[in-house]
Parts: structure tokens; C-alpha cells; sequence
């Protein structure tokens, strides 16, 4: 039986979006290939809100995040993490394993990262980077990326703002060129509601520029590689053909719908789910950095979460339970993202409702 | 019109395996992915006659030779690149790209790469690894790999052996175990004929070992990291699910066809090329070390290649010029891999006599 997947990715995919992955195979090197290539990346431009570069990139949104740590941190530079979570503080986990100097600032998991704190840090000490995580999945914390960005641009110019945006981008609003974004990612099994395989990377000239700077930075992920392709709409290794396929169909859907439309229909969804979890349990994170995407519910009930998705199986659905040793049966998540509609959410609750005799 | 794809990568892929990709989805971290997951290994386990390690890793092949490298080699250490064409050059960029140092061997292209030559330079000088590329498919030629990775296995155990396969495994045999093998891995678009975005990798114990001895070798290609998933049959990250589902459908055909007639059949295809490009051209490598998964013909004729691919274009079939500045237009390429059959070959030979007016 199918489980509506209402996890924070992968997420549920629509079957067209599914059949469009079945297109015939074309050669990557072909003029089919760029035609295609083409057209998916000015959708894309105008999804981010950016003229600067959008790069199609074969491997999960990690790997992004590898290839942008890398390359940003020139040598004895540093770069700044912060941390609020298990997948922000995967950028300091990264940069330790390619010998990338960063310091931290870290906060409570459920707390959000301010640009009050990041302009403490960067008033201290010169940093190349810093990393933002949009919106933390594990916590369910959005944290304020326009106001970091905004503000790292305009104090600290030599600061590239690194972005992971994998459970955001396209559920959220992200204006690359004029909140001063140097590098943003996804991966499509979040927000864009397309099977996992691909990511999606905005970089900016200044972080072209930056890259060029740092040695030794990779090849796989390097930006200039892929820049080298750029002008003939093509990828240095070959692309994950059918999920460009894919996310081609389903930008025109994303368009289609409008991107105000969109982000409105992410905080709907999400104000259905904080309304139940404030009835029936408690919000885990900070109330004024919710995210837009996913919910992380405080299990202030003590209910078994693993029973609850046993019996929600069943049903047809699928939810999280909370992220690692951590937060696991302390709290569960309930992702509202890509196509998931209102009425899924409701049904949900609905069901979660009957099952644990909750009015 | 639907070009079936004679190029050495994306190669044809069937009607089934194409609608394998677009299986419902399902969660990364849930048992029906392990189950998928260990079904796929168990499969891939005997195409590569190994009982060691099988990952799955969502990029190109690309990838896995960036991070093998990268792991390969301990600080101090050197490796040695055994380079006969454009792809096997790729492993020196990448060691470059990385800071990992790297010594060569160089023949002229359309040569192969002998043991005696890798004997020579390993009785020189101690190295941590040495690449070999089984199957150059810039030049068409097929390097002895069973004879370079028993060599060194035997002579000089400190030295791990890592295998570009990318366009010959699931096309020619590659006993890993029984030869020594400690790196190989392949993408999904060529031999497998599946759509391109995942890349499989046998690795050894004694890889896993030198791994442990590597500082700061990265992250998402980091062999260590994918162990710690490897007892769930999971993936560090999100892995490209659809593309797994297919290469599960494709390994039924495969292991259905056997093995043995799965080498054979490429041999039988490469053999009706051959003796095309030998009586109307002339064969542009070693005739000691032709490829059995793509043909490289020698432009003895003076055609040109990009009018004669348009002509097919138009019959619905493709091939590859010659790979790069250097044997564009004086070479082109056939490939007989995957699920292509003799009788693809002969067609598609038919329609080049046709076109050229050849008897």
C-alpha cells in the first residue's frame, strides 16, 4: 500500500511528475540535452529570483554543501558555522573532514540563529564564510536568512553567505541576488516534490570569483568546472537526465501556481499543523522562527511515535519521527511541503485524531 | 523522433527500465528502501564477483574517482596514474584538483597501458595507489586490468588498485575479489542502460583500511561514512531512489541473460563492428586491446562525421565523434553496450553503408 509520504523528504511526488522521469534517453553532449537544460534553468532563475548562475548538479544537496565549504575558505582563512541543529551542523562536520578551518556558533536545538549574533562574531574576527541553514530540519526552526544575508552583505564584504536551503528552497521564498545569497542549495525530494538525485545550486559571481582564489578545492563540485559547460548548457559529468526531466514538468507547475501563490500555500499548510500541535502537544522550536515546511511537534503526550507511524502506515501515510538520539519519541515531524495540499494536512491530523482518541 | 543512442554513454535504455523509475516514492530511512536497497547489492555482488564492499553512490562515476583518490593516497604518499586518453587523464586533473600527488604513466593515445609498464614504475618507487582505467572510451581501448591488478596485488601490497569501469562494467567481466581490486566503480548510463545519476562502486577491506589512514578526505564520497549505513542497507545521504528501482529491474535482466552470455553478447557485438571498420575503415587502437563495449574507427575516408550523424538523426540513431579537439572529425565511435543487441549493430551499419554509398 502506498504511504502518502508527509516526512521531510523525500516527499510525496505526483504521478505526472513521476511519468516524466520515463522520458527517452538523449545524449548529454546533444542539443536535445541543452534545449532541455536550458529551459529548466531559466525556470529556475526565475524561482530564485536571480540573474547570477544556476548549476544542475548530480548527487544530493550535501554534496553541494561539501563543494561550497571548499571552495569559499581561502588558505588560513576560517569559516564561521552556525549551528542550531543535526543538518547545520553538518557544514562544521564537513569543513573538519576537508581540513577547512571554522569556528562555531551554536545554539539550542529549537533556538534560532540571529544576525545579532553572526555580527558579533564577524565583528571580532574576519571570517571568508559563513554558513546559514535556512530552514533546519531536524528542529523545525526557519532561521532568518534575508536578515543574516542582508547583513553580512552590507557590513562584511569579504564574507561569502553560504545557504543550505535542501528542505526550503521552492516551499520558501529565496531571493538570491538582492538578499546578497553567494551560494544557495536543494535537493529536489523537498520543496520542488521530485524524486531524490539532484540538486539545485544558485552561486553568485562573487563566489566565482572567491573560488578562484582557493586552491585545491576539488573537482566533482568545483564551480569553474561546471562553469566551463555554462555557455553551452551542459554539465561537466553527465546529469541525472530523467530528474531534469522531471523537475522541467514540475516547474511548470510551480510556475503555473505562482511563487507568491506557493509560499502562501506553505504557511497555510503550516498554520494547520501549528494549530493542532498547539491543542494537542506543544511546538518544539522558538515560536518566532517556525518554519514554513515542517513542524516539529513536542510529544508533551508521551505517546509512542513509532505505534503512531505503525498504525498511520496502515492508513496510508508516513510521518517522522524526531531527528537522532536526540529528539527521537521526544518529538515527531509532520512535513508540509512541495504538493502536499491543506486537505492532505487536514486528513493527517484527522487520522493521527481517531487513532489516538484525540478530539 | 527517438535517436537510439549507438554513443558510449547515456547508451539506449529499454521501455521497462525506463518506467521502473517511476515507482511510487518511498522514505530513504524507511525498511522498504533497505529492502530495496540490499536487494539491488545482493544483485550487484555477483555481477562483481565480490563479497566485499557495494555502494551505491548518487552522482557520476566522476564522483567515486574523485573521492577514491582522495582516500587512496597518505599524506607523503604519492599515487601513480596510468593515463592512455582523455578519461584516464581525468585522474591526474583530479588528483591536481585536490592537492593529492601524483606521478604518470603516459602512452600515446590509442595505445594500452601493459603490466611490464606499471611493474617499471612500482619497482622505482613506492606509491599508495595506481589508477587504471579498464575501458578508455575516449580511444576505444581496453586495458589489461585482470593482468596491471594481479601484478601489483602480488608485488606491492601497500599499493591499492583503483579501476575506472565506467563504460565496461555490467559489459565485460570484473572478478574484483579474485583479481585484486580495491576500487571500482561505474555509472548507471553506460553498460547497465539505465538513465545516468548513479554510480556504482565495489570497494575492498583493504581500502576501507587505508581509508582509515587519510586525513581530511571529505565527506560525501568518504567511504568510512558510507559504512556507517552500510549494516541498515542505507545511504549517508538521500540516495536517487528512482534511478535504484531501475538498476533492480535491470539486474533481473541481467542476471536472467547470465553473465557469460552478457560478456559474450558484447564481445559478438563488438566483433561485427570491428569487422566493419576493417573493411571500410580502419581501427583507430591497438588492435591488442580493442574494446568490447565501444569501437573507435579510424576516419580514413576523410567523411564527416557530423553530417553523417545528422543523416542518422534522421533514421533515428546516433553516434559519437571522436572524443575532443583531438580525434573530433578523425575519429568516431560506436558503442555496442548495455541492452543493444547484434542486430542494432547491423542495422545501424546498414544505414551508414546506405548513407555512404559502401558496398
Amino acid at each position: 500500500m502506498y504511504k502518502k509520504l508527509f516526512i521531510p523528504g523525500p516527499t510525496h511526488v505526483r504521478e505526472e511528475v513521476l511519468e516524466a522521469q520515463a522520458a527517452p534517453m538523449i545524449g548529454h553532449r546533444s542539443t536535445d540535452y541543452s534545449d532541455l537544460h536550458k529551459e529548466v534553468r531559466l525556470k529556475l532563475e526565475k524561482l530564485l529570483y536571480t540573474d547570477q548562475y544556476v548549476f544542475l548538479v548530480t548527487s544530493s544537496g550535501t554534496g553541494v554543501m561539501e563543494g561550497s565549504i571548499r571552495q569559499a575558505v581561502r588558505p588560513g582563512k576560517k569559516a564561521l558555522v552556525t549551528t542550531c541543529g543535526a543538518f547545520s551542523d553538518r557544514w562544521h562536520k564537513i569543513a573538519v573532514m576537508n581540513g577547512v578551518a571554522a569556528d562555531r556558533i551554536d545554539v539550542e536545538w529549537g533556538e534560532a540563529i540571529t544576525p545579532e549574533m553572526v555580527d558579533e562574531a564577524l565583528s571580532k574576527e574576519a571570517y571568508d564564510a559563513v554558513t546559514v541553514t535556512y530552514n533546519e530540519t531536524s528542529t523545525g526552526v526557519m532561521n532568518p536568512l534575508k536578515e543574516i544575508s542582508t547583513l553580512v552583505n552590507e557590513k562584511y564584504p569579504d564574507t561569502v553567505v553560504l545557504v543550505d536551503a535542501v528542505s526550503a528552497m521552492a516551499g520558501a521564498k529565496i531571493a538570491v541576488d538582492a538578499w546578497g545569497i553567494d551560494v544557495v542549495f536543494s535537493s529536489t525530494q523537498k520543496c520542488f516534490a521530485l524524486p531524490p538525485g539532484l540538486a539545485v545550486a544558485a552561486v553568485s559571481e562573487r563566489m566565482i570569483e572567491r573560488a578562484k582564489e582557493v586552491p585545491n578545492h576539488g573537482y566533482y563540485f568545483d564551480f569553474l568546472t561546471f562553469l566551463k559547460k555554462y555557455g553551452k548548457d551542459q554539465t561537466p559529468a553527465t546529469p541525472a537526465i530523467s530528474l531534469i526531466e522531471a523537475l522541467n514538468t514540475q516547474m511548470d507547475a510551480i510556475l503555473e501556481e505562482g511563487l507568491d501563490n506557493r509560499w502562501q500555500r506553505h504557511i497555510d499548510m503550516a498554520n494547520v499543523v501549528r494549530a493542532w500541535a498547539r491543542k494537542h502537544f506543544a511546538l518544539f522550536p522558538d515560536e518566532n522562527y517556525l518554519s514554513n515546511t515542517v513542524t516539529t511537534v513536542e510529544n508533551t503526550r508521551g505517546i509512542s511515535v513509532a505505534d503512531l507511524n505503525a498504525e498511520l502506515a496502515k492508513r496510508g501515510a508516513m510521518l517522522s519521527n524526531g531527528y537522532g538520539s536526540k529528539l527521537r519519541e521526544k518529538t515527531f515531524r509532520i512535513a508540509h511541503m512541495g504538493d502536499l495540499q491543506v486537505a492532505d494536512l487536514e486528513w493527517l491530523l484527522d487520522q493521527i485524531n481517531d487513532f489516538l482518541g484525540l478530539g
